[in-house]
């Protein structure tokens, strides 16, 4: 086989690049561990910022978004007894739309197969090879065959235990991380929901959020051990302590219903640089991970992408490499950017248990300075959105 | 001897509310355990804020500042090899003052010697009696004889090793405190100023700053190990490091001189809660430290002593004390948006030996988005000035 991009990965990284690249009349295959089912159904994130929206719907695959979605104009802080709104599109002119990842993934999957673009699940033993030369290839098992994939570029989109990332050698690659001493108790309801909008609560006994997937199903979330279990925790162990968290004084009520998944997950920073080794691009994931708190992640990956399909576009129409070889600084000034967005959001709004009373009476300060100050509201606001 | 107000302490606190006490008809009494030569001349603080200036100007003080203060209207943030400007007054309308405490102090007390203001210097073993009680007294030692001053209110402007804050028992008090890794090393030079406007810089070595006292004295700054001895370094030794520290590729140069003053200072947040206990009430250093980056500290103790004659005033003119009952709750929200302002500039700034690498990049990351960012420049602007 041969292509002009290997993507290696069908999450939203490597189909919307698959997508954006056809748009472009460049070739790609993607090749992808899991089933197409699998996919479809795993539960991720959930914003999209404005530029992500505006990409989905300028490429033509932004339909069901728009008509399925929930626009936002705004979140809520809570503390200390009250909610705090900032106004998302009155403080940046921009908005959020609350949609699934596996929607888009969905939309994106039925785009590429209605263009008859090459995505191969279910793929196994992936090898990457001679990503230094201009003649790189993948290998792998496809419906128990050996294949082997020669193509100009080889994009990893294939998150962070992918394959991708460790071609790049020790010596050459350098990675920042932090990984929180919390993890996020995760929930899908049966219910109508219990807020027009996101609120991101902060309290002693730790964060909340409370979430929404559609009128009928909320995503609710709070701070939990990593290492916790979540057959440590019944139904009404996890309602309280939600009612404990989220309900202030100010007499909003959270609405149960039946909780018909939990999970949890760990929270971790993660940059690795560079992001690029001779023909081979890391995207997503693979790249960078942020904590949710920012809502950042898929964003993040769409972000890599746009850059991405660009650089190729001038690769193939000009013969032109400057934008391929400053990828990875392009990148991560926006990536940096998010990173720092997702950390201080979450240091801002989680319990640390090590924390000194003047580290929580500072981080209590600093909530009040946001919702106070216009100036910061505007900061936060403008980060959460993606309008910079 | 009985008065209306028993003031403790002759710094900044203590004598502007002497002074603004004799403006309202209050009769007060200040006691302070140094010399007038001393407090006249002990270099500290250099920024006023706008309600500081105005204040000063307003009750009459602020002539010589006016004259001899220079107003600056931003300051810079260096770091990576490049300055950013932050325009204090485009972002705010505000501006700074650049004066030397010391010169408020003089000013103070030429204004309270001119209205027969009673200024008791070189005090010794002071000790408050009965402050829970509507006769308070202090009791000293002055020219060698025992004294005790009847009054109805006592005020602890004495700092923060002072005798007032003790009174209030510990197990009513709340101590909020965290020490800092680093000192400042600070010199003064004779020159003429390196810079316009004042330089915040970061660098990998540490934290440096350059600030000025005239147009003939300049007071430089850098983070240091808060346990070195000065005698540890040699001008060349503190020079080489300035230049290494400041000096980025963009062409600008610090000018040396003669150093005729080094000292270092330790680095401290801290807050004390009640700031009041019966008649007694705290204001200034007495009850709050905060780290000299956000250069709040004199404009702290100021704030605290408008809310103090203000309740002082309507308690006298109209037997209300309800101004007086909230004094701590109205003065700590100024004060812990101020703690969290200098704490944040204190981390953003200064080099952590601890930090992670993902920390040092995602403090670069915070500057960055700090000088880009409008909203983020305002936000710091606006505690700068002090506009909120």
């Amino acid at each position: 086989m041969r292509t002009q991009v290997a993507i290696i990965g069908a999450g939203p990284a490597g189909l919307l690049l698959s997508h954006l690249l056809h748009l472009q009349g460049i070739e790609s295959v993607v090749v992808e561990s899991r089933s197409r089912a699998d996919i479809e159904a795993t539960i991720r994130a959930g914003v999209l910022e404005q530029g992500t929206m505006d990409i989905l719907t300028q490429s033509g695959v932004g339909e069901r978004m728009r008509k399925e979605g929930a626009l936002h104009h705004g979140i809520e802080l809570a503390f200390g007894g009250r909610r705090h709104r900032i106004d998302l599109t009155e403080l940046t002119g921009s908005a959020i739309t609350v949609y699934a990842q596996h929607e888009v993934i969905k939309d994106l999957v039925a785009a590429r197969l209605a263009a008859q673009g090459q995505l191969l699940f279910e793929v196994s033993d992936v090898v990457l090879k001679d990503v230094q030369s201009e003649t790189p290839s993948v290998s792998f098992m496809h419906g128990g065959q050996p294949q082997q994939l020669q193509a100009d570029f080889v994009i990893g989109c294939d998150g962070f235990h992918g394959v991708s990332r460790p071609q790049i050698p020790e010596g050459v690659r350098q990675d920042y991380q932090r990984i929180y001493p919390f993890g996020w108790f995760g929930i899908l309801v049966e219910s109508a929901p219990s807020s027009d909008e996101l609120i991101y609560a902060q309290h002693e006994r730790g964060f909340a959020l409370v979430s929404t997937r559609s009128p009928t199903v909320q995503r609710l979330y709070f701070q939990c051990d990593p290492k916790d279990d979540v057959n440590n925790w019944s139904d009404d162990r996890i309602w309280s302590e939600l009612h404990t968290r989220l309900e202030s004084s100010d007499g909003w009520r959270l609405k149960e219903g039946k909780i018909f998944q939990k999970g949890i997950i760990g929270m971790r920073s993660f940059v690795s640089t560079p992001m690029q080794y001779g023909r081979l691009f890391l995207a997503g994931d693979a790249a960078h991970i942020v904590p949710p708190t920012g809502a950042k992640g898929m964003n993040l990956a769409v972000g890599d992408v746009k850059v991405l399909s660009r650089a190729l576009d001038d690769f193939y129409k000009k013969g032109n490499s400057d934008q391929l070889n400053v990828y990875t600084e392009t990148a991560l000034k926006r990536i940096w950017r998010a990173e720092y967005f997702s950390w201080w959001m979450t240091s801002m709004l989680h319990t640390f248990d090590d924390a000194s009373p003047f580290q929580q009476q500072i981080q209590r300060a600093e909530l009040e300075n946001v919702v106070n100050s216009r100036a910061l509201s505007t900061a936060l606001a403008e980060n959460y959105v993606g309008a910079f």
